[in-house]
């Protein structure tokens, strides 16, 4: 029996690729993920890579803001309120267990998804993070469009990013599906989907259009699961 | 009897400064705000008024990023994923409640509280829009510092920004207190604050460092508050 199982605290990081759904990180999925963290009693750091982000969206317009750049570690701090590392820094052996929230961000910043699809490339450290958490046996909680980055670096792994059909606009990034396959990857139809070989927890958040409470319970579902597997 | 009553949809509106808290809107505190919003049934548009932001911070670096300059409404948009529109648009007709969320943007983009404390000026549009609510009588909240707008705009009415004292870190604005007072407003010190008379509901947020989920608590009861007080 162990007796110290619920008295350390778990240690989970966050890995953020700016700050907004278009170009970084999609604020209310990285939010929630945090409010679940704290009520599950885990305490995390954040980080994301010092990269310049692939191009600024104008959120209000809903187009690239011409001849401006940002950078993904200083656009994520904002979401972290300062407190940030350089994603170069996440060292496994520190760390409970790792999440990716999702955002284009994923797509553009932390990988060339958005671009090029299943042929897609990952930010090497993304990359490592990800190879380093499976082979340690530690959980890989994503969410959104973040599972394409799972699919891409360990290949043969179960995730979700939702259904399958558009559904009359519910599911409006089902297409994703198709390149998840194409990476080798398994989809599974699901709510929340725990790959408990390979400890990879998704879940789709804002793949689906719908209220934001709901898509707040379904990261809680994700968290709670992600921090199980943690066996802390 | 309202037969009606809980079958029309209470519309809300959230009044955004920016997205980030050192020169914006408080992220979590927004997002919170839009959670509860949903899970309590209210439909929600956001607003930020078209402005230059007052400076740009480096959240990484946590100084002022030199010769940059950001719009509110462009910024806020991020957080709005996109569905935002001008401050000067919100019109109290249409809406049943305003609810402004904290950080430092209510104080440097929406006043210029962070810089002249009680003889702060107040954007045109948040007065207006502050004082239409409160002569409908439709009920308004706040939290974190944006209770000193409806001080410096209202005057007589009782607001909460948490405790009075600092408590070794715990409450590290607590000094807000003082120009609150020096407003013409009631400090009461509580959890979450229910101006009855006035329908001003404030709750202190990120005043407070502590555990995010209880933050987020925090906010859900004042959410709930502004949806009693607006009789849907």
């Amino acid at each position: 029996q162990d007796l110290g199982k619920g008295l350390i605290l778990p240690l989970l990081s966050q890995v953020l690729s700016g700050c907004g759904v278009y170009d970084g990180t999609e604020i209310h999925e990285a939010s929630a993920i945090l409010v679940h963290l704290s009520r599950g009693g885990a305490q995390v750091r954040m980080f994301a890579p010092d990269v310049a982000q692939m191009h600024v969206i104008d959120h209000g317009k809903g187009q690239p803001a011409e001849g401006e750049s940002r950078n993904v570690l200083s656009e994520s701090a904002r979401i972290a309120r300062g407190s940030i590392s350089d994603l170069g820094h996440l060292d496994v052996s520190n760390h409970d267990a790792v999440i990716f929230p999702g955002g284009f961000g994923a797509a553009k910043n932390l990988s060339t998804f958005a671009v090029d699809g299943k042929d897609c490339e990952v930010n090497k450290d993304v990359e490592r993070v990800l190879m380093d958490f499976h082979k340690a046996g530690k959980p890989i909680g994503l969410c959104c469009i973040s599972p394409v980055l799972a699919a891409r670096v360990l290949g043969k792994v179960e995730v979700t990013v939702g259904h399958e059909e558009e559904e009359g606009g519910k599911w409006p990034y089902a297409g994703t599906v198709q390149a998840i396959r194409a990476l080798g990857a398994k989809h599974c139809v699901k709510d929340t989907h725990v790959d408990q070989k390979n400890k990879v927890v998704t879940a789709p958040a804002f793949m689906c259009d719908t209220q934001l409470h709901l898509i707040f319970d379904g990261i809680g579902a994700m968290v709670r699961d992600v921090l199980r597997l943690s066996g802390k």
